[in-house]
């Protein structure tokens, strides 16, 4: 085995000090272009890798937090995950971005990929009711948070939004514009998103007296080909829904889609509502009625309860919960006469 | 100083083997609960840290590449990252994400930032045409490749979308269904790809001896936002253009929004193609007529040409071209006669 170049062999070969070799090799002020060069052609000539050097070079490692997020394919997971990046890379926190997905034939992050020491902290944005990835997580010593997600049974520090009063007003604008005949297009129940937005808009439909019959209710993956698909069996029933709502904006794209497909026009023959106010939600193209989610605010929080645990203090295993509001847009009217 | 626990300390403790607490830690198969129980107390009690024996267990670090992607909020780079990560992944790679954006006021990600050890590799996504970044990284001796960008003078590997190609199919496009007064928001010109899609569009026109007059140009970002506005103020003139040709899918989304503000039907009023083919424009809600490119394929090539760099080998400063389609939906029609 040969001997490893060193800092110091360059800085032999170029005849300047080590200090001048890594400021020159990290490209700081304070070394003349000539001195520069003459300690690139020294390194070049010794094969010294300078990223090793740059490394040793360094006080530590940055910190790092993985960030398990569904594929960004899926137009909401770009929207938490940029705030969540800019958060923490506020508290010198780097961000490295684990994707998997979710779904009967989703691929999911081991356990072994969160725990092999690569990460100080981990944000779990994917989590289903039940998981027990939030306990081994705690029983490893690793800080985590999840976020926009909620456990069957607490286990861990989360923030997520206000779904139930979110699908309250949902259901009040839907019944005081007529509408007695309404669907919902669900997200999967086993996550806390699906199965909150779904109980609750059931019970702010029962609380006006309008029943939910299960004939109007689908459940689907948050995605807008799958959406689309169950919305075209819905608006192509007997006696179709004069109003869908869906379980997050994503799916409300689909139900739009399918209304397009089958040339139903929006509003004045059915009414659509999503939730989430994705950017795309306010495009005038697409001008969706929803319910607005403060992303920023959500990853802000996320962060702080995960820099707390960092700095080692103790973070109660509660849920904070950010306030919602309705956004009306122009997918809504009122109930059409038959 | 305290001497420092180990995982030998841990299993004398718990009265097991090294192996055993290695496999209880990382929670493999092959120990029973009680033992796995007794592990973990022992652990507790020493104040061992499980991410250290992970740490020092594994080999070595995963390999890590950093992907430069401009903030996931632009709907074009979730489509680019997902790909990219899934061949990183496929070849054992670890993604790290590092955003920055581009424009004026655009926060660049620092080469400090990528020079620092931490990256086996770079894939550069957001790349100026007379960036020194992929000089800087060729000097530091870090492997990197450019995706969908291309320097003006060669430094290093890269691959792209055959730009070209495409704006010319869409110039024919135009020009046969009957449009001469054609209107384009390009991006922006100091990227190989908003400079060869406006050069490029220029040139299939003037092929057909259609003018691409000064006043029918604008030049924007590529955002929803600022290509609405762009648009808003074309179509006010007092002699409106029949198609409208966006630098790309984003643009283009935003002239849809534009003329939607306005009252303006398409494709009955106005044509408005984009390029790209990101999911949302196959939305039949949308619907646009755009070029369509294979960003797997794009993304396979990069993380190929990067692979081969970290495996030592040598590959030449040259841009792969993947060719492109256009893809006919429902934004474009005839001319109309006014």
């Amino acid at each position: 085995m040969t001997k490893r170049v060193t800092g110091h062999d360059v800085a032999r070969r170029a005849g300047v000090t080590q200090a001048t070799v890594s400021r020159a090799l990290r490209n700081l002020p304070g070394t003349s272009r000539g001195t520069r060069q003459r300690v690139l052609r020294a390194a070049a000539e010794l094969a010294y890798i300078p990223s090793e050097n740059a490394r040793s070079l360094s006080n530590a490692r940055p910190r790092r937090v993985a960030v398990v997020s569904d594929a960004l394919t899926n137009p909401y997971y770009p929207q938490l995950v940029e705030p969540l990046r800019r958060h923490l890379g506020s508290r010198d926190l780097q961000m490295v971005l684990v994707t998997e997905t979710t779904g009967p034939a989703g691929t999911g992050v081991s356990l072994e990929a969160l725990a092999d020491g690569s990460y100080d902290g981990v944000i779990l944005t994917t989590t289903t009711r039940t998981s027990s990835r939030p306990r081994d997580l705690t029983e490893r010593g690793i800080p985590h948070v999840l976020v926009n997600r909620v456990l069957d049974v607490p286990e861990s520090p989360g923030c997520t939004v206000d779904n139930t009063g979110g699908v309250m007003r949902v259901a009040d604008l839907l019944v005081r514009a007529g509408h007695r005949r309404i669907a919902v297009i669900q997200g999967p129940t086993d996550t806390s998103t699906g199965r909150e937005r779904a109980t609750g808009f059931r019970a702010g439909l029962r609380r006006h007296g309008v029943p939910l019959p299960r004939s109007l209710v689908r459940r689907t993956v948050f995605d807008h080909d799958a959406a689309m698909g169950a919305a075209i069996s819905l608006l192509h029933s007997p006696d179709p829904p004069t109003a869908v709502f869906g379980g997050n904006d994503v799916i409300a794209l689909g139900v739009l889609s399918a209304a397009t497909t089958l040339g139903i026009r929006v509003p004045e023959d059915l009414t659509v509502i999503g939730f989430d106010d994705i950017p795309m939600a306010g495009w005038p193209l697409v001008g969706l009625t929803t319910v607005h989610c403060d992303l920023d605010a959500l990853a802000q929080v996320a962060v702080d309860l995960l820099a707390r645990q960092l700095r080692g203090g103790a973070v109660a295993p509660e849920t904070r919960r950010i306030p919602v509001s309705l956004v009306e847009r122009r997918t809504h009217g009122p109930a059409p006469t038959r």
